[in-house]
């Protein structure tokens, strides 16, 4: 992730990130190794760490330059990595859950965890809400391409998607691509099928109709397929939770392919691993390049706070990674860009919906 | 894909298959070339070649291996690859069509073509049929693994898809498996998304169930998820045409960036390139293990025939490829095998769909 520029708004108003402190594989070692990390990136940051006060403190002497930025509070429990949403949400003084808290009350403008990924969605919508106008949360996330990032969102927080929920997606995506990547007019794609007959279902359809007729209609590509993502044709790929979550992990699993069998071309014989030394240093910065931890930070987009859900497994780098993600959601005003953005398309979509409505009424009568 | 053995039911009845010779962007050509390397492999083969007699008459001069095998039957029009499917229909003597009426006759076991792929699908249901028993027909291919190679469906002959299709294409993709990948007994993985409260939905649990209870239980590995794919968790993974097209497209697509990074990685400098020709012996059987060509042949299966769709671009080794998955099907009883996976499972499906009507029944009254 390239660093924050500190923009005026970031000189002149500090902001503070409210951060589980238990959450993850590796908590809270690689949490305090990326308050660390971003501490030296970003001097005007305020951190309230959330999680067992004494194991807190003793780690943070270990890290100067974290404690000066950094506020523990205590929180007598721990989310597990395996629990059910459901139980996760009876647990009233979670780390997680009092870090969500600052954020509603506005101690915090943003929450960063690695913890369990579903008790952060179901936590989330009870604490901190979803944003006024938005019917459902997704989760977003950067991934690589040819042609630099892609951000694509559903990947996985909602199953089953409405053409409602595709435009807002859409409306999101492009707050995210504005805020973290800093493009001014990021192009959109809907992903869908190829083949003629099989042109996606009409929530494809009534949703890419909604949003050529947008003011996002500039930026709207149209229909993209999954190739489309990683050649970087749009900068944003829109879809359900349950294809955004398949297509993600298919690709993470197709490059891992490539290196498992580059890595049996190399080891074949003396030749080979004579040629490997000779191109290591530029693999390095391939695979430094496709490496999740610089994409680590999947976004709950559609919350009325900053949420970013960090990798289970990542290390300090990682983590650091996803506070400069929220880092770049909360001052370059990602919930006030979304909640813009609804209102140009607000009159288009209650239309469409009502519509539908008399539809539904004369086909039951 | 690998030579196919001649088996004794091979040797004792030859076979037919119904080409189309115009079909594909370098039709006629690279089907000459396909057909001329199929001789070679199977010498117990028959080809009847649809197509303008005169051209095909011509151009089989030039392949004596493949002339030994074929007969020229001359078909007056050709579906070209914008066509719609519902003209497609319309057209009565392509070459597509003709060739598969010749299936439907009997006097071919199964039809090949690079054409039109959403014409062929719609010609095939009307004039090959659906065999007894299967709901819809899927599109049906194998991809490259860290293990091997993995089937899988359906990637786009239907968008949407209920439990009982689901169901169909385990058993097809367990005859497909066990004709083409010469499996015993391969494992089927049901492709969904991983976290604890998005199981998939509802249509995935039937689907898991009714597998469970079958006596395809021992095979029947559960839900994997997208990075399985490439992994070769399991032999086979069914899902449904628009999850499975954007699968496919996707993983192909993160293949294709690699290859773009690496390309870029060892022309990056001289001791780069250097590098490169030490390992250039690997990376082409790399490329060539992972090569599109060496998996072309997707299959429609469920249809009273074997019918093979060869890639649009091929050359005459990706046809020849693709006819030796008609082969493999033909020879191997690929829709006797369906059909005896039916019967096995149909009455776990039709217990089902009965206690699903009476529930509907209960609702709605």
């Amino acid at each position: 992730m390239q660093q924050v520029m500190v923009s005026p708004s970031e000189e002149m108003a500090s902001y503070t990130l409210a951060i589980d402190g238990m959450g993850g594989d590796g908590a809270p070692d690689i949490v305090l190794q990326g308050i660390d990390i971003a501490a030296e990136r970003h001097p005007l940051a305020k951190i309230l760490l959330l999680g067992d006060e004494a194991v807190l403190g003793d780690l943070l002497l270990q890290y100067p330059r974290a404690a000066r930025i950094t506020t523990i509070r205590h929180a007598s429990s721990v989310i597990s990595m395996d629990m059910k949403p459901t139980a996760a949400l009876r647990v009233k003084d979670s780390s997680m859950r009092m870090a969500m808290q600052a954020v509603t009350t506005g101690e915090a403008q943003g929450v960063v965890s690695a913890g369990n990924s579903g008790a952060m969605l179901a936590l989330a919508k009870i604490v901190i809400k979803t944003l006024p106008g938005i019917s459902r949360p997704a989760m977003a996330a950067i991934s690589p391409t040819a042609k630099g990032d892609v951000v694509m969102l559903d990947l996985g927080a909602n199953v089953n998607c409405d053409w409602r929920n595709l435009v807002e997606f859409a409306v999101m995506g492009d707050a995210f691509a504005k805020a973290v990547l800093g493009l001014n007019a990021p192009s959109i794609g809907l992903l869908n099928v190829g083949s003629e007959e099989l042109k996606g279902d009409e929530r494809l359809k009534v949703a890419a109709e909604i949003l050529k007729e947008s003011p996002l209609s500039k930026q709207f590509y149209g229909f993209v397929e999954g190739h489309d993502i990683t050649a970087g044709t749009t900068d944003i790929v829109v879809t359900d939770g349950f294809t955004g979550n398949v297509a993600l992990k298919t690709g993470e699993g197709a490059l891992k392919l490539a290196f498992t069998l580059l890595q049996k071309v190399y080891t074949a014989n003396f030749l080979a691993k004579l040629g490997y030394l000779l191109v290591r240093p530029g693999l390095r910065r391939m695979k430094e390049w496709l490496d999740p931890r610089r994409y680590n930070g999947a976004v709950f987009v559609g919350l009325n706070g900053v949420v970013v859900k960090s990798h289970g497994g990542t290390d300090g780098e990682g983590f650091a990674a996803a506070i400069d993600v929220a880092i770049d959601m909360v001052t370059q005003q990602f919930n006030k860009k979304i909640s813009e953005g609804l209102v140009e398309i607000g009159s288009l979509t209650s239309r469409r919906a009502q519509a539908e409505k008399e539809v539904n009424h004369l086909v039951s009568t």
